[in-house]
């Protein structure tokens, strides 16, 4: 179960305001720590997701190496693990990042990207899930190909001892006990490649710096949903809102997030 | 040889009329079916692909695992198979793609990249127009080397059972019974790393809208060519090109089309 | 030993202005002769380093395949050396590619990316510099992984017989009896990812046009830096910033250089 100790679930008022704090926390830290997010994603999504990275405060290193990745993994801040373009080496690489994250208590993001499409990597993201990351980013095709027994979000984060955080047109995050919805973001997140798994990312960064693994996955959506509005506001379309978008996360202030985070129970 | 039961040879100036209306109706209906494109293509062109893709309407999908890679051509519109950074782990994938497209009648296109450079992957390319694509497009250099004996492009369209679109500062686009000749376009699309590779992966899209593979080929290079140089009259250079292509390939309406497409017989 | 016979180590201020013409002569050269770099390079880097080198005036190829790689290295004008996301597959492709340049006196780069993270990976870089690369370029984490006994980059430079590029804040280049500062750049070209691969690809073509290597990497880096600057002025954020770095790079002028290269002894 992730970790909670003052979690709320009987006053969602109250944290929601508190996630909206822990999204300027998680901003500010990132870019006074500069953590490094250990990244094994698919090649589409790779140079966006570091880009992201860069611009929030955090360092991205991307290696998939069998005979490299275990110190890179134990060296860095957190993990984060998605499974699009997954392929032999990258098994290989999640096998042993997922062990050296539990040996060294790094906190890891799932991300199991179209996992509806494969029977085979939905196989492997279940395993995966049994080996309980901090946090799982989905949408909502993954998610119902992965719960097919249970009930609801809630009902999900608690078997799989998980923080579940489901992004669309809004975004739910649920631990299990308490749960919120963030309603920033725009359209064009949509139209651009890795806009999701950008999202895991600074998730996974968020978790390096932040010990309440929801507040830390809310903040980082957060952050992420109202740099995509800002983004949007200056853009003709998908090309210039990539742009855009990196140059608003970077230059995002803590005031921005609490005038304009959306978070309701 | 590709489907023309209506193909008019003898009159050239109607099927450029007709192709630019085509034109129109491959983006609309891009958008009303946003159609899925599974692309085996070079890890430099995957994220300008996606982005391409997803700016005109369709919806990407990149993975390479032989275990996985079946059931997602399966459940495609269309197959992108493109041959730069080719590798092993690529050609096997090739070779299980093309044989789910044809067992599910999907329309594939390849993309013979760079096959001048290497006698390995000339030898490959010569395979796989032995399993007739739907349409090849590629370049002069591609083309010289691949077609040795034949004639001219109409000889090689006869000969390989394919549409063959041979890009460049202008674009030629033959079926073995009609030609047409389109150009729009700018010379920073060739500033741009991956605009070829992209332009195969729309036109894979455009044969998932319309069964008329030249048809569909000539209205993807007209599309392509339309934003292309619209972009162009907003850059200041090749980084804002690639940016504003997306936004104008986004925005672009068949009307657009109709007033600026080029097609001459 | 790099090749500087007119070398003037006893006479730095006219080397500086010597170095300031060479930049100069480099930019006009890449777009005359437009060489091909064959890009050994990690993926997060690929695209934006090719479009660099598009932007400069030279041709990427990209293939790593063990069967392809030694027929594209050999018909390049120079090589790059990456060792980011660094696999069996490019270890391999490494061992033909760097043996086809010495037998085909192709010039080559070796940029240890990270090799400060990853014993073998410094091992591999260790073993890579024996075959005498004729620059090295790198930051301050790896150059003290790799230089563990040497006092400086001078003596780094005798020992590797390699001109050696210490890029960062400023850029000091040597080659064992010259060395110069470069002091161009722009904070934001540390929140681009791939930045410093890209700037070692055009190292690469740079050599391709300009046998003192010493020169031929200082003229590089002035060529990047003073486009990184004036990039910057009119960037708003990182992902501006790489858009225009492109357009900048594609405008750039020999009087640009003239005027705004900084370079010192």
């Amino acid at each position: 179960m992730a970790k909670h100790a003052d979690a709320s679930p009987d006053d969602p008022i109250r944290e929601a305001a508190t996630v909206r704090a822990t999204a300027a926390d998680v901003l500010v830290r990132l870019r006074a720590r500069t953590p490094r997010v250990h990244c094994i994603t698919n090649t589409v999504a790779q140079a966006f997701t570091a880009n992201v990275l860069l611009a929030a405060g955090a360092v991205p290193s991307m290696t998939l190496d069998a005979g490299e990745i275990a110190g890179f993994v134990a060296s860095a801040d957190a993990l984060l693990v998605n499974l699009g373009t997954c392929d032999g080496e990258r098994r290989a690489a999640i096998a042993i990042a997922v062990s050296e994250a539990a040996a060294h208590r790094r906190p890891w993001v799932l991300d199991p990207v179209m996992v509806e499409r494969s029977p085979p990597r939905l196989e492997f993201a279940r395993a995966l899930i049994g080996r309980a990351p901090m946090l799982v980013r989905l949408n909502t095709a993954e998610f119902a190909a992965l719960n097919a027994g249970a009930a609801d979000l809630g009902d999900a984060a608690r078997r799989w001892r998980s923080v579940v955080a489901l992004t669309g047109a809004g975004d739910r995050v649920c631990d299990g006990v308490r749960s919120l919805t963030l309603t920033n973001g725009h359209a064009l997140m949509a139209k651009v490649t890795a806009m999701g798994c950008a999202a895991s990312a600074l998730a996974a960064a968020a978790l390096a710096v932040e010990t309440d693994v929801f507040r830390a996955a809310c903040g980082a959506l957060a952050i992420f949903g109202v740099a995509g509005e800002r983004a949007a506001a200056l853009s003709h379309g998908p090309g210039t809102f990539a742009a855009h978008f990196l140059d608003v996360l970077s230059a995002l202030t803590p005031e921005d997030l609490h005038a304009a985070a959306r978070v309701n129970p």
